[in-house]
């Protein structure tokens, strides 16, 4: 029997354009036939939209809404108020059973602390963390925390690193996905406390074949493809992640000015425009943009608060793969797994 | 009547060619005619390489040595023990005013405990940092720490925004600098209790028109040129320069690749090579990897320990630069001014 997996999708509270939303949903669908959908917004200007997507309009249920949470709004005051926001509602739906994950463009503080307080984190797991796939030289990896936690705690490295080696054997279908601990050195008297303090704990599981820990690795290592996982701390994270990116732009803007210099390299960029648009694709933060919060019940997704239709269709494959495989139930399973040998 | 600059240079204890010294240094003396050198190295060796390169021949001094610190030696094992090694003999050299600045390859730790137990901290500076001069849609920027302090403390972000901000109104000739703090959002309430109290006393110093505190930025915001000055602290500041490096050689790499893929696009390789070298020319790590301790009493400089002629010349023109700004003086000066309307 076929599996149909329904999406929950915030489409208010952020920059990202709801034609974006629908025409990478429709994109995802074509290659994911079995995906249904709930678009939580303003009923009367989504179905006039969804109208040039007959396929999604098939598939696709509207949850009239108009209310939202900003990107100001802290999260200690949604919790309270906006009962009847699109996110609010996202995220009961997949509490309430009726979806199976919920996708957001939204503010990130809220869509975690709603999610903690409705979808609840797994069993072992105190703190979720934000998850992201970046490409390196030998194709992709695993780095978290993004940002959900900006606090640096031993605890939450170790919780990071199994939630990360969980994720990474399911994507990337290997069994023992390899972990790096980001610091700034690669010598054991490097970094802080809490770093060291995680490291000899990883150290320990992996002597007992529990993770499969490599060691520190440095901030070029990630683009290296060193391990398969990254694990470091949310604050550190997000802005590794912000610099990354911004790089990534800086260096195509030059390289187009550079290629308007002259008529020989304007030819040249006509003639390698193909090459080029490949490259743009695979490393185009707009595509890879979306973050996952690991270690709740459910899936919960964020993507960029400005996405673009390709990041929107890229997220809902990434979901729809993630689900395919039973992520909630082999996460959960390998969370206790680990747990239970940590104990013994 | 015109300066000569003398620049110490240890040539030891780091994977750096003694060729790509040699020429680096070449090359920025023909930029730069007053710069005299000191070599510190195995004379012999020296002295035959040095023969390709007549010009440097005549401005430099050997110093022979053998004894150098390795990257494994631990900082604190260093200031004991090799008091004649490579790099202990060319920062002595500069508290005893026998050259003006110090260059070296070698092991960072090492090199910021010599210089601060040698040269000594500009008065009113705890700490020194590293600071970096980085590439931006508008020019360039002044990012610190790069990983003298991994510490998180707001005492430390608030020294750093003054040094950057001195560093920066050389560098780039202006009045004030506008300063950013690395954060994890722009708004408010983000980030850690640190950075709320530095980011609150820089505001305070911002109204009293004794800085130019732009307010919080995030990791993307380096690349697009928001501020001048870049402060963060530095284990923040570490991995992301060196993801950021990584994230460079990534696109480089899939950009390489892509270019090989078809005639068409070898074509367009071929016709846009010249537009590619000056993308890889701006934007290039080996160029821009050159670390400027801050706040000690004369200009040390740590160059990436893998350097190729290209960023020895870079390094050796910024010092040459700095130095014949009077850095030094202008730095102290500027410190001691803020100092004093602080305690005011």
């Amino acid at each position: 029997m076929t599996k149909l997996f329904t999406l929950s999708v915030d489409t208010l509270g952020s920059e990202t354009e709801l034609n974006d939303i629908l025409k990478g949903l429709n994109q995802s669908l074509l290659r994911n036939l079995n995906y249904k959908f709930q678009l939580y917004g303003p009923e009367k200007i989504i179905k006039k939209k969804i109208e040039n997507y007959k396929r999604l309009l098939k598939v696709t249920e509207i949850i009239d809404c108009d209310s939202y949470i900003t990107m100001e709004d802290k999260p200690s005051d949604i919790v309270k108020s906006k009962k009847t926001s699109s996110m609010h509602l996202a995220i009961k739906s997949v509490t309430e059973n009726l979806s199976d994950a919920v996708l957001s463009f939204g503010n990130t503080g809220a869509l975690m602390s709603l999610s903690v307080l409705n979808i609840k984190t797994l069993k072992g797991i105190k703190r979720p963390a934000i998850a992201s796939i970046w490409p390196n030289m030998k194709g992709e990896s695993v780095v978290l925390d993004l940002g959900a936690n900006t606090k640096l705690d031993s605890r939450y490295l170790i919780d990071n690193s199994i939630l990360g080696a969980s994720l990474a054997s399911i994507l990337f279908k290997i069994d023992n996905p390899s972990i790096g601990l980001l610091n700034v050195g690669k010598e054991d008297n490097k970094g802080k406390e809490e770093i060291k303090l995680a490291s000899d704990c990883l150290k320990d599981l992996s002597q007992n074949f529990i993770v499969n820990y490599y060691g520190y690795i440095e901030g070029n290592d990630i683009s290296t493809g060193r391990t398969n996982v990254v694990v470091t701390d949310g604050f550190t994270g997000n802005i590794s992640l912000k610099t990354a990116e911004g790089t990534a732009k800086l260096f195509q803007s030059h390289l187009e000015d550079a290629f308007k210099s002259s008529i020989l390299s304007k030819m040249g960029y006509f003639l390698s425009s193909l090459a080029m648009k490949s490259v743009r694709d695979r490393l185009d933060p707009r595509v890879h943009n979306c973050g996952i919060l690991m270690g709740l019940n459910s899936l919960a997704v964020k993507c960029h608060g400005h996405s673009e239709f390709r990041g929107v269709s890229y997220a809902a494959d990434i979901i729809y793969s993630l689900l395919d495989n039973n992520v909630n139930k082999k996460i959960s399973d390998y969370v206790s797994e680990m747990h239970s040998k940590l104990t013994n």
